[in-house]
């Protein structure tokens, strides 16, 4: 999508023909910047501390990972190596795992003379394709928001509510919960996101409304209290997030916070959708409360990166010196609370039934 | 209660017997710094700057403005400026409301003369009687805390979640949602809080966990969003929290956020308890829908106060630059789900029957 007017996507292959351009996502909103992934080491690093992060793009990142590690070594052993320490550096997103079986199954049985080059295709296409999914996806969903202006008078507005960021930061490019809200931007429909601020890591005021005014969607930060109240004040007129996992029976592993929000719309009728790709699934969970969360370290909480008056950016502590932190950094909303999951196949029920019915087995 | 071993209050006459001392709980907890009020506006400013903040403390700070008003022009004229200037500075706190009209009543039958010894001796007696009521509050709260207790195996804590500061910081000692939890641990019962952050003031994180710490409880800080994850996973014994007004139904505006802690609670099966004085209850109004909820600048959502690693304390910018924000500072939580009140009189049910049985009118 547009920042200033020039379209970006979030990963790329250098002009080298080798080495991978990403975004650095912690600089963001604050700076602008790019790094240079050279090393296995240099991809494991960018998803660990998260100058990559959000589902799709994890997998992607990964898989561009796998061709570093490959143009170091193409041997089995160092294939093994490269998945196993890539796989273990976020463990919630399920399309690292998915991602890197895909890496290996284009790889294993060639020659290793050839590995190099199918990785890279390969890892081209995967980040093509998420290109491709994220689109379909919003001709799906914005069938959902039209739906609602269809039922509004002329000139009001359509509010969404998202959580975190599942834009095209978090992809390769358009997003997944944000996909229906571009297509429905770009039909022209009057359209209002509430943006959730998602701490502890400020991925929605950082990164959501960052790339929703780059991109020129009226947006409107709110803290992650809010969204409850604007409900109850009938202000939101559906929800729309993204998920890191998604269980056969429907289950989704989101954010740290989701789960608030979906319990919040149900109390209030409003609609929940979640909106993944298909490398999202992990059918082999059913209940979501099997689903492993990821504990991060307690400064995420603590402390805070924030722009000075001078124009600096410095890390502030937020919190009353020496106590201490728990930061789970997603939770688990059940497809009960679920109004329906828009995959780019289709909207569906949350459900095991409804996940069958879009990908029979 | 106890800061580094020395027993503080909120909020004192000082030793020249007419100004008013305060915590400037804006510095907390980078700074212990303190403030002297001298005149209504600074008794204003106090309020609205949120150097004083949670109900019972707003409700005996403006009733010591209303000294200082009246020492400055004791006359009926003089009076009724300083309750609506007053009365404005914060719209949704009923206990600002019920202490400006006890100073009206404590004086208004007086001669001019007197009015200035006598507003000082009510407004001292409402501090007492906070205190007093806090107690009281506490020791009916510590049942609830003691139940759990006695359920659980040898060693094993009792976990309390809370939300905002509706600790002494928000009274003028002991608090309200702390009041149980400090009699529980003087009691010697194990014991451990959940303390939200809150945004967006982060009361939580910079003064519930900052009480808490100063006087030996132990706790952590976790994010607004992580609350429905922490009692999904069992983590959470029951909720406490205070509330900003409580309506004759037994619905309660607390802060921002309030009332998603209270769905996830109701949808797990883990108590939830408004803690309050009785000055809290607005007899007026039955329906929390109608209680007016404040909207403050949109800057304490973008913005935030942080200490620097060389011990400075700054503002930084943390959200994309050019996005709007918006900040409604309470929501309000229905009777339904709330498991019961906790008032200087007893636990009753979330409604008015329950609290008519407290109170009969």
């Amino acid at each position: 999508m547009n920042i200033k007017g020039r379209a970006y996507r979030t990963i790329w292959v250098e002009a080298d023909g080798w080495s991978v351009g990403i975004i650095d996502q912690t600089r963001l909103p604050h700076e602008l910047t790019f790094v240079t992934l050279r090393t296995l080491e240099d991809a494991a690093l960018a998803i660990r501390s998260m100058q990559v992060r959000g589902a799709p793009l994890i997998g992607v990142a990964a898989a561009y990972g796998m061709c570093l590690a490959l143009r170091a070594d193409a041997s089995d052993e160092a294939l093994d190596v490269a998945r196993a320490h890539l796989a273990k550096q976020r463990p919630t997103a399920v399309n690292l795992r998915w991602a890197l079986e895909e890496m290996r199954a284009a790889v294993r049985n060639l020659p290793r003379g050839e590995r190099v080059a199918a990785a890279y295709r390969r890892a081209g296409e995967m980040a093509d394709a998420d290109v491709a999914t994220n689109r379909a996806i919003g001709g799906h969903g914005v069938d959902l928001i039209r739906a609602v202006a269809a039922g509004k008078k002329p000139g009001e507005r359509v509010n969404v509510l998202t959580h975190c960021n599942a834009g095209w930061l978090a992809c390769v490019d358009i997003g997944t919960a944000t996909a229906p809200i571009y297509a429905a931007h770009e039909a022209g429909a009057p359209l209002h996101v509430w943006v959730d601020e998602t701490r502890p890591r400020n991925q929605g005021a950082a990164l959501t409304a960052y790339e929703l005014g780059a991109h020129g969607v009226p947006h409107t930060i709110i803290v992650d209290n809010a969204g409850g109240h604007l409900m109850q004040q009938g202000l939101v007129d559906l929800c729309i997030v993204g998920a890191d996992r998604v269980t056969a029976g429907g289950d989704a592993a989101n954010k740290i916070g989701t789960y608030l929000k979906a319990l919040a719309a149900k109390d209030n009728g409003v609609p929940f959708y979640v909106a993944f790709p298909y490398s999202t699934i992990d059918w082999t969970i059913a209940d979501g409360r099997d689903i492993p969360i990821e504990e991060r370290g307690a400064d995420e909480v603590l402390k805070m990166n924030g722009r000075t008056k001078d124009g600096r950016v410095v890390e502030v502590e937020i919190a009353a010196p020496g106590s201490p932190a728990r930061n789970d950094a997603f939770d688990v909303t059940p497809g009960r609370l679920i109004t329906g999951l828009i995959t780019e196949r289709g909207v569906c029920a949350a459900s095991a039934e409804g996940l069958r019915g879009l990908y029979p087995a």
